[in-house]
């Protein structure tokens, strides 16, 4: 009985408006909870206790394949950059419906991570399915305890965020991205492709997140007056490099999928070879600024847009002056490893999708033509 | 004075009213142009002059990365899936924005091929020098001959297009595909992935190209009557399936590089993890659903566009029934081998964003804030 009153409260919207918004506002405590139990930062510990007996097996990958569709598939392409960058083994991202229809190359050396906040997507489901054939390791990453994904893989990670009601992911892509983080760094540990104190520094900074996402939330009524401005905007573009270029693509995804506004997500670069001609003073363009590698690049960028009078909305680092100057409105994010970005600048992407659908009203928790887990192919 | 004034000729628009249209119209000469010397049916024999000396390296290798811009990366993402069928090598496709600001895993046994119509983009020329700095072989697929690219790659294949002098690629991006085609069938010949026969059968269906462009091409007043009905559509969603859905984002990529419509190319069955929240009677769907592997599939995601209004442009194959039925208007395609699909369902894609352009009065061969080659980075 105990079990199911607190199940019941946890679906309850708890003061909020909306099950997306009290999503949002749960990613502190959601991204704590997925990394609880599984670091140590003075210890420079990092393990994920479900795929314990596979850490060989990861270690020594020759390729990972990720599978997965939507949020999920975003959230394997921050995984590719972590996993890349910090356990320096190659990571081949496929949309799993893609991916069953194939006849995908899986070797002996690699292994097969399936992504699903659901633990039910049918397309995904069916990847794992045709990998399995071939004799591929499978690992799982789900959200939803028990769930098929979770029973039909080799063994996974949960992430612990909780259920999540809204139809528009949020807490379970933070908690997605969370789950590879740890374990690129644990294959890094393993591997010793990272310095201990590069990995201590990178743990400390790991657990600091959920108190910078705190920080984040506390400038929605920014992000609230920038919806305001753009609410009627009918198309948009958000633009990002590295690892914040899959942070663009969810960040569009989320607008597309509550306020129905046609928004595409695109790595920075790629802009002058097309959609660039799209720009004109009507277009809202959302970049991803945040001080690293690529900063000087993304400047040129804004500048690019800028020249062609669109409307630029940037994510960047707190104390920034070249973009805050250069945009026609900013959100601040406080500093922290380019590794973990992507945690923190993906928060204010889903405050401005939230508040502009609320503004155009629409079913925030149901948008039209929606499920939240597809069950079919 | 012989050689310039041909090269004079071919600069010139030749009866047609764009530079654009002319382009479309070579194709069946252009792609022609690319394969000629470069198979025997008879002999079941094909080769690329070019690289012969480091065929074995390709055949031997453990993975191919390709780096490419805009509509080379979409000819890159086709040769994907062609290498990967055919050759069974495992292929990473990179934005070479992205690929040069990584520290990207290039491993001994890896080649990497730089695709670039004008063999000067910036971003990929940058790319092919970090991947010389890690000691990878580079292979490069340029039109313009002697152009940088080709230069400081180890070797490589020209497309042998012609001059292209519309900004919107369009015979380069089927050069560029019928080369990743030959090149694909060469490594699995010498490979032994595919057997005698079916080689051949692919080799005679390749050569068949040019006529059934052609035929392609005959129906361009069907095209030109669908693009009536949508000129002033403001979005429109371009779906395909496997080696199809590359050929969306270049459809999309056309439309909105020439007519500034907002167009975004998506794999079908991802369409309903968000996309499909877009869809209302004003929104065009073209959907690349001719016979093949997942045709079906196709089929119902087709449904599930027309359950909520969405208008259906379809690509179909010739003699097709059931899409024909569904779809609100369909442009047929002659059949050829799944493998050579995109050779053939890109063409009225090419012609629907020209007619689409001129219909709206934009400025075909010179749209607004594009270049021809991206110089600079």
């Amino acid at each position: 009985v105990q079990q199911l009153e607190l199940e019941l409260e946890a679906l309850e919207k708890g003061g909020y408006e909306h099950f997306m918004l009290k999503e949002i506002y749960e990613q502190p405590r959601s991204i704590y909870d997925c990394f609880r139990g599984r670091l140590n930062v003075e210890e420079g510990w990092v393990g994920l206790g479900g795929i314990k007996d596979y850490e060989r097996k990861l270690v020594n990958a020759n390729r990972i394949i990720m599978v997965a569709c939507g949020t999920s598939w975003h959230a394997a392409q921050v995984g590719e950059y972590l996993i890349e960058d910090l356990a320096r083994i190659p990571v081949e991202v496929e949309y799993a419906s893609e991916f069953r229809y194939r006849n995908p190359i899986i070797n002996e050396n690699d292994v097969v991570i399936a992504i699903s906040q659901s633990g039910e997507t049918a397309d995904t489901l069916a990847a794992i399915g045709l990998a399995k054939s071939k004799g591929a390791t499978i690992l799982g990453i789900c959200n939803v305890v028990g769930s098929s994904i979770s029973r039909v893989t080799d063994a996974g990670s949960y992430t612990h965020a909780g259920p999540e009601i809204g139809v528009a992911s949020t807490k379970a892509f933070t908690a997605q991205v969370t789950v590879l983080t740890l374990m690129a760094l644990s294959i890094a540990r393993k591997k010793g492709t990272l310095g201990e104190s590069r990995l201590r520094a990178l743990l400390g900074d790991l657990e600091a997140i959920p108190a910078k996402v705190e920080k984040v939330l506390e400038k929605s009524n920014i992000v609230e007056e920038v919806a305001a401005v753009y609410k009627n905007a009918a198309n948009a573009l958000y633009l990002g490099r590295g690892n914040c270029f899959p942070v663009a693509l969810e960040g569009a995804l989320k607008l597309k999928e509550i306020s129905y506004i046609h928004a595409e997500g695109y790595p920075a670069a790629e802009m002058k070879h097309g959609p660039i001609a799209l720009i004109d003073e009507e277009m809202p363009v959302i970049v991803l600024a945040t001080k690293g590698t690529s900063y000087e690049k993304v400047v040129s960028n804004i500048q690019e847009v800028k020249a062609r009078k669109g409307k630029i909305i940037a994510i960047i680092t707190e104390g920034d002056v070249q973009v805050k100057e250069l945009a026609d409105h900013y959100i601040e994010i406080p500093d922290t490893d380019e590794n973990l970005v992507p945690l923190l600048a993906t928060i204010p992407l889903q405050l401005f999708s939230y508040y502009v659908a609320v503004m155009r009203g629409c079913n925030v928790d149901q948008p039209r033509n929606l499920a939240k887990s597809v069950t079919v192919e």
